[in-house]
């Protein structure tokens, strides 16, 4: 774990939270993406070296919008940017972590990603992220979904 | 806003939740502090330029105490690092952001901290930190408590 990759936060509304983050962080946001698999659209905020994603669900099967449904708009997760994701999980399975996902799998934003259960971490919901860089996300692009 | 300065984690008991945290992080935490105000004792991990601050109610009627019986443990806040808070509260009320603190007030690891409510920040408590170095700890440690 190298950084704070990003705080993802569920919202209802992209346009209005948008605005809202906006006005709080008093920056722009550089980059929406769209998350087909997980049923989700993002929005990105700079703020230092991490982000802030804005998540909204596009689909009623969404993660986000059952995660709404159950507790409200809010903070969703934290992600943790990390060297080489397939060692992480490793080392996490062995401290006795439960992971959502033992293989890494593509995420927004040019990332692969494996998500921590939050009951073995204090009810939270914890991503790790590795940098692909754009090459690695071509081969997405073109190879994988 | 300059950067993430520290996510807030409600947990029921520190001791477990650091030993969590240590295995999880792969660092030490680097400082535990009570605010007694806040009736709360918090620990740090230094992740990057941000902090993962864990928090435990050290009494009934802490606002920690509170969130875990309401919610669970798990992410409580976000804080952002502000260079300048008064301004920052300042633009913040004229953007229609409800504060819960009109001034800042001090706060734990040496700093002095307003907080915006949740309802006018899609669910998320947020947290404005401004550093006041050793000296001005020195002051509220001599003449504000």
């Amino acid at each position: 774990m190298r950084k704070i990759e990003h705080i993802g936060i569920a919202v209802k509304n992209m346009d209005e939270a948008n605005e809202i983050y906006r006005a709080m962080l008093n920056t722009e946001p550089y980059k929406s993406e769209a998350v087909e698999s997980e049923g989700v659209i993002t929005s990105f905020f700079q703020m230092g070296e991490s982000k802030i994603e804005l998540l909204a669900a596009t689909n009623e099967n969404s993660p986000i919008a059952k995660f709404i449904e159950k507790r409200g708009e809010g903070i969703h997760h934290i992600a943790f940017d990390v060297e080489d994701i397939d060692a992480e999980i490793a080392r996490l399975e062995r401290r006795g972590f439960i992971l959502i996902n033992h293989k890494a799998k593509p995420g927004a934003d040019n990332k692969i990603v494996a998500f921590l259960h939050p009951k073995s971490s204090n009810g939270v919901l914890v991503e790790l992220c590795q940098d692909t860089g754009p090459t690695r996300k071509e081969l997405f692009e073109e190879g994988l979904r």
